[in-house]
Order: C-alpha cells, then structure tokens, then sequence
C-alpha cells in the first residue's frame, strides 16, 4: 500500500487542518497515513529557525485567513488563548500510541495504525478547536481516552527512554531529508510543505506508481 | 464592474504566477483588475521587514515547489540569475502606461486599464522568463514596446515628479489597509495574500453583490 509520510506538530496551525484534510485525501487515493510526530522546537534547534517573520499586521491578517479557510473546509477551528505550547509530551504520546496492543492487528500497524492517527486528530481537537492545555497530563488522558486507548499505559510509555528516543530519531531523519517546518508531506521523495500543497499531494499520489510508494 | 485591487511587485516570484491567473479569473467573473505596482522595499521601510525567514533548507525547496507550480499552471517560468532586483523604475513605467494615451478610451482606463495589465505581463516575462535585467533602461524600453506604447514617451513619464509620488501614494494607502507583502488582492475591503488564496479571491467574487466591489 502506498505510504504518505507526514511531519506534524501541535504547535502548527496549519497541521490542525491537514491532520483532518489529509486521512480522506489518502483514502479516495489508495493510500495511508504515515504519523510522523515531529518537535518542532528540536528541528529548529538542528536546522535555524524558519518560521515566518511576522509582524502584528501579518499576524492580525493570518487570524483572519485561519478563520475563512476554517468556514470554507467546515472544520470547527478556534483560536487558542494559549501560544506557544509544550508540545513533546503530546507528540510522544502519538509514538506510544503506534506501538499499543489497541494498534496491532490494525493493517497497516505502528506509525500508518488508526490509533496514531486518532489519537494525533483528538489531540489537535483538545488544542485548536476546545483551546485545551494540552501540555496537562490529565488533558492528554481525556484526548488518549477518547481514541479508545488506555491513558494510563499510553503515558507510562511515553515516559519510557524508548520512546523519547524514538521521538528524537523522527527529527534526525527528517533533518537528513531536508524537512525545515510542518506540515511537511512526502509521497515517496517528493516533498511538499504547507495545507496549500494537498492538491500536489494528490496528483504525485495519482502519477506514482504504487511500489515507488511503498515504505 | 466590479473590480479587483492586485498590489504586486517584480521582485515577487509569487506576484508573477499571479499576473498570469488574476486575468482570466477577473474575466470569468465579470470583473477587472485593478493593477498597483507597490514598491516592497518602500513598504518593508514603513511596516517592518515581513518576508519568510529563509535557511538555505527552505529556499531550495522553495525553487522546486515553484518548479512544479510553473508545471502545473502552463507558466514558463525560470529561476533569474538575478535577485534581488531594483524594481522602481519598472514600476513606475506601468503608472505611466496606466496614464498613457493608448490606455484612453479603454474601458474602464487608468489603473484598470489593458495598457497597465499588458505592460506588468510584459515585464513580469522579462524577468521571471527570459532572465533580463529590468533595472536597465533598454530592456525595460523593449517591454514597453511589446506592450503597444512609445517607450520613449513611457519611461520620460516614468521620471516625472507625478508619478514617483504616485508610487509613493500606493505605498501609503496600502500600508493604511493592512497591506505586509505581495501578491495582495482585495475584494472590497476583504485582504487575500499570495496565489495560494486565488481560489478564496474567486469566491468572494461570486458571494459580493458587483456594487460593493465597484470602485
């Protein structure tokens, strides 16, 4: 099956609306989702920062544009009181959820499973549609709750070194394939940044044979 | 006729895909363009330097997202040797045009003129096409002769007092309504950056009884 990578973080406005836009892209195309949670606080510290300079009226219009592309896709996007947030805990939680007993069995498992990508759109819902603390551990619980899995042993994992090494192997890698933000997809080398490139996301998915696809 | 305000620079790869689709776009819906050539380098003196951050990561794919945009639109679009470019001149060449007897008679003339449009296509290819340095009086003279104008009558307007404060105008209104960058399109009062939000552009076209958008 055809495979495309996604680096997210909770931290990325525009993550919100390719987590949501994404799953339904890869379905009507053959594909899945690869759930790649990325830090990105640890990817800038590798690369230099890249983010948008922004000044107040760039911000004030970019609020602006959020809103009417929240109207125009129908996703219930609120604006957060809280920004920056902690998002590692969150993101690790997503590694842990790859790996549960709830996501083996599922085809295909660990970072393509149902479980990552539930958990990772109830995390995004929790932070950038009900304005939650999502860096709280007890928030996070309700968000693992509501994906089906065990809060407990998603967060127990979480803690574990395996999985913070996990978390830190994400960015090295995509440090090596020339990732410098999010959402960044990949449909076999091809890279795209940002929601505005889903149709190009598309049409590579649409003109690469499957086994170019494969992970 | 319900109009589209396009501020846009030379200097702007984004500005010159847009060039090319804000058109057709207007024409499919009944509208013209209004064209503002805006200084960015004075804009960024009176706002605040507001482009992306750029790593090297990010510019280099940058030019091959543009590669693919060019691919996908139809636009012969090639990577200039030259960058950053002086852009002042150029612009003020379409104020002139926008002023110049062959742009009389149209309907509607002055900044929605076709003069104004077929200069700013015309330069646009010049650079962002065929490589040439548009800060140089000869080349710019060819542009404006493959436009339908009198070079000569064009760039003596060009260097009046007229228009260099005209430019300046431009500059100044766009800073009192919000404008950070380019391409910048405004449909009545509603603000839409870059080419990524044409299709947001068309939208508010169709939604916009023609008064409000009138001029």
């Amino acid at each position: 099956m055809r495979t495309v990578d996604y680096y997210f973080d909770f931290s990325s406005t525009n993550s919100y609306f390719s987590t949501f836009m994404l799953p339904e892209l890869c379905r009507r195309n053959g594909a899945v989702v690869r759930w790649l949670p990325l830090h990105l606080a640890a990817l800038f510290r590798g690369t230099g920062f890249d983010v948008m300079a922004m000044t107040p009226r760039k911000a004030h219009y970019l609020w602006r544009d959020h809103a009417r592309y929240a109207e125009a896709t129908g996703l219930p996007f609120r604006r957060p009181r809280r920004f920056p947030m902690k998002t590692a805990m969150a993101l690790r939680a997503v590694l842990a959820a790859a790996h549960a007993p709830a996501a083996q069995g599922a085809n295909p498992g660990g970072l393509c499973s149902e479980a990552a990508g539930r958990l990772t759109q109830a995390v995004f819902r929790a932070y950038w549609e009900r304005d939650e603390d999502i860096a709280d551990r007890a928030v996070l619980a309700r968000s693992i709750a509501a994906s089906g899995l065990a809060p407990d042993a998603i967060l127990a994992a979480s803690d574990s070194q395996a999985i913070r090494d996990e978390l830190a192997a994400i960015v090295e890698q995509a440090i090596k394939r020339g990732v410098f933000g999010a959402p960044i997809f990949f449909v076999g080398d091809e890279m795209f940044w940002g929601k505005d490139r889903l149709d190009f996301v598309e049409r590579w998915l649409q003109r690469t044979p499957p086994d170019l696809g494969d992970n």
